[in-house]
């Protein structure tokens, strides 16, 4: 009999989550274009938002930004950041989420930019960009990856709630 | 007017394509269930085979496997080892590719089983459980961004024929 390799998640794979939201600065994109059955795949800047969210900050001229507008339905993968070792071993966390464009200018956006940029000063190069906007990436469910055999069920309260 | 931001492959790219191929151990992965709007990320061991084809050595039991055997439809995306550096910056390969896999017996299965766990021997201790599989990932097309400015349209002739 094969044992569900999936385990609920507990408070390690919460304090893994917190951690890995808190580091994130960058992850794999996959979405879907309306005209292909091949997902397509990206690297976006990507930063945990006040209450935690995901949030990418996308070139509209990017493909994949222009498919997001089409089909929000997307996948993301967050790793932790580089490091020497076997990286089949390190935690990475598998995310479906809802994407939403959110408008560029006004007081929210502009104390968004500024939390952005100081955790990433380079973005300021191209941050300000009239092409540039921050996307919200509503966690749907998720699958968190700690190394073989530790894989645990993800929810967005679990994402939402970390261990104190 | 605005340019389009992707150019032709020309041998820098395709110099870049050969050094990525030649180190690359590992991936994200993309699928499509048929049941989900989501395409569902993984990190997968992937390595180039003799004819520079990527090769990933999967097992039966992730969600990834099961679900290229009901949609070989896939995306991967290669990158350079990890590095210090803006992350952004960092080449990396987007192909979408047709997923088959092979049989897991015979000569051919065993020669490049060799291959595979002399480039990493932290894999002899799965590669050889009776539910893991090499699967040929086919690329059809591609994208190469290799930082900010330099995107290239990449075929699977791009792949297959590296510069001198």
């Amino acid at each position: 009999m094969i044992k569900d390799p999936i385990q609920p998640t507990d408070d390690d794979a919460r304090r893994i989550l917190r951690d890995l939201l808190a580091e994130m600065q960058h992850a794999v994109l996959a979405v879907n274009p309306p005209d292909s059955p091949f997902p397509h795949l990206s690297r976006i800047a990507l930063q945990a938002d006040d209450d935690r969210t995901p949030m990418a900050l996308l070139s509209g001229l990017a493909t994949h930004t222009r498919v997001l507008a089409l089909n929000p339905h997307a996948g993301l993968l967050i790793a932790a950041p580089p490091a020497k070792g076997d990286a089949m071993t390190q935690a990475r966390l598998s995310l479906q989420v809802i994407a939403k464009q959110l408008p560029n200018t006004g007081p929210e956006h502009a104390a968004r930019l500024e939390i952005w940029v100081g955790r990433n000063p380079k973005a300021k190069v191209y941050a300000t960009l009239p092409d540039f906007h921050f996307w919200r990436m509503e966690p749907q469910a998720g699958l968190l990856n700690a190394g073989f055999g530790k894989a645990y069920h993800v929810t967005a309260a679990d994402l939402a709630n970390p261990p104190a």
